[in-house]
């Protein structure tokens, strides 16, 4: 009887938190939410031997002794990483999890506290009741990378905070310079936070031009692990998670497209993506680019054989809805929270979340 | 009067939820816990501008034309990457928030779920109520890595699995070997899940042999953002951590060393830890390695020297305790939870949380 009546206590109690939690009696945002369990994975890889490479001399201090280290043996290579937050139960209202792409030359960070130190969108649409499953692709970050080019097998190339301000429209070529205090942004008004562009900059991530194969392939084995879920990716991740859903027939639920950058060709067989809802959003000042020119096109031909096979496509361009100055790192600009809300909406909408 | 009779009710679930959170009502362990933000920043780093460099084709896509990149610019450099779990205040019981700092050739993720699958300390520590930093080092992970030799001095190298599997105590040296059904752990038993191994070995990461002064720097800064603070660290990050405590007096309110591989030398200052807490915890099985070996005299001289200037230290070495077979990387380990239970009563026992 006892422990009948203190299970029933519980239960109680987990009720009165269920409505505390959302704070939606109120009608505000929580201040909190509740978490089963905060983890992390690598998926995907493989083992490579090296063999035949000549030791080296490492010096770890100036003037000691040099190290010898023997370059030869086993190394596991192409693992991506997965890092989620599960939510408890009381605090969850989605209906699948939520997963969370990047795009080029970033890596999961994308997603998380923005560079003025706000929170980013990992932490809304956990508060709004989705366990959020951020990654690091091949190469990127705490997946690691390869020797190269014994392995990868090229060499990476870096950024330049001069192709991140012009590339992700914070303001007009030509306008970056290396003194802050000299760079000029969009005078009609940018939502980035430019004062915080050096943060920003330290996001990035070196790149190789020829891991997408195996990029894919972990990807899609992540599918196979997690799914089924929602994706949401950015940039350049577009076409891994477009293939990515071709290839799982029903395990991806919804994408969410942060002006993605890739998609699949011409010839690609979509039909498999006919029951899935799809959701593009894109930010301002798209014209403005010679490079963005060439990229849209082809993605907007992807969304229209998307709609003409009759999938239920839908299109936010915020321009158009009177929203102004966003840059590609919508995820990162001052109005990011009321985007992330109009995707929450969309998901419900979709019957995706509460 | 109806806004304060919600402020009233809002009030009382918190209440409520502040003895089911914890679970203390029914002397349980929590099922999960309250989270106030997940989040996460760089600090340290600097601008580097590379000129001068040639320009290179890169080719994209085998058959695709080549691609020209300018490797001239500006760039950030030798930051390093921290992420959090803020706790709702009904979920914290720790004084402090602890930060994990990790060991060489691997990133914040050692703390995070084992290579097992089961929950590793960084979800341990939050469900004990301590709001959890986990961090990359500069060069590693999220911290990103710089062009070498213009900025990054050396060339980077990686730990072969051989290594990892010897240098971490799983089995004798001599009994790695490539296929891991003829591998032979320690026939006394190890602790470590050499099922995972290959999971395990996906966390590595490439490390250079120069950068110390900038991880130190980027460590010093770290501590001056978040501390007061209890530090957690793991072998290689010792002197990191012991150099940070000592340059930031009053900021590091303990220091808790999972065998430590690094400390300040013989000639320093260490007046400023007097009055810090240390706990000292060892594995098994260091007396078979002659690396190990050469290891624990330094570390051990350290830590008599904290003992005689009055600083109060506790040591766990598990063998001594009758805990046998635990590796260097304890935290992945089968009785993980044992030994963060020891580690979270000391904290408890030193006021540190309750």
């Amino acid at each position: 009887m006892k422990n009948l009546f203190l299970t029933i206590s519980v239960s109680l109690l987990a009720t009165a938190c269920a409505h505390h939690h959302p704070g939606s009696a109120l009608g505000n945002a929580p201040d909190h939410f509740g978490v089963k369990e905060v983890g992390s994975f690598h998926i995907g890889g493989r083992q490579v031997t090296l063999s035949g490479l000549p030791e080296k001399e490492i010096v770890f201090t100036a003037g000691a002794a040099p190290f010898k280290v023997n370059p030869n043996g086993d190394f596991e290579v192409e693992q991506m990483y997965v890092q989620y937050v599960k939510l408890h139960e009381h605090s969850r209202k989605a209906r699948y999890p939520l997963l969370m792409w990047h795009g080029g030359g970033l890596s999961g960070v994308t997603w998380e506290t923005k560079p003025d130190g706000k929170p980013g969108w990992q932490n809304f649409f956990l508060k709004a009741g989705h366990d959020v499953y951020v990654s690091d692709a091949v190469e990127r970050g705490r997946a690691s990378w390869a020797r190269y080019p014994e392995i990868f097998k090229t060499e990476p190339f870096f950024r330049t905070k001069k192709e991140g301000w012009e590339l992700f429209r914070l303001g007009p070529e030509g306008s970056y310079q290396t003194d802050p205090a000299k760079r000029v942004a969009y005078p009609e008004g940018t939502q980035f936070p430019v004062e915080a562009f050096e943060q920003f900059a330290k996001q990035g991530i070196p790149r190789w031009a020829t891991n997408d194969p195996a990029t894919q392939l972990a990807y899609d084995q992540y599918v196979q692990k997690v799914c089924p879920c929602v994706i949401m990716v950015h940039s350049q991740g577009g076409n891994f998670t477009f293939n990515a859903a071709l290839k799982a027939p029903g395990m991806v639920k919804a994408v969410i497209a942060i002006e993605p950058s890739g998609v699949p060709g011409e010839k690609a067989d979509l039909t498999p993506l006919i029951g899935i809802p799809h959701l593009f959003v894109w930010g301002d000042y798209l014209e403005r680019y010679p490079l963005w020119q060439k990229i849209t096109p082809n993605v907007d031909r992807f969304e229209q054989a998307l709609r003409n096979q009759g999938t239920d496509v839908t299109r936010i361009d915020l321009p158009k809805t009177g929203v102004r100055g966003n840059s590609h790192m919508l995820m990162m600009d001052r109005n990011s929270d009321a985007i992330a809300q109009m995707i929450q909406d969309w998901m419900v909408a979709k019957n995706l979340s509460r």
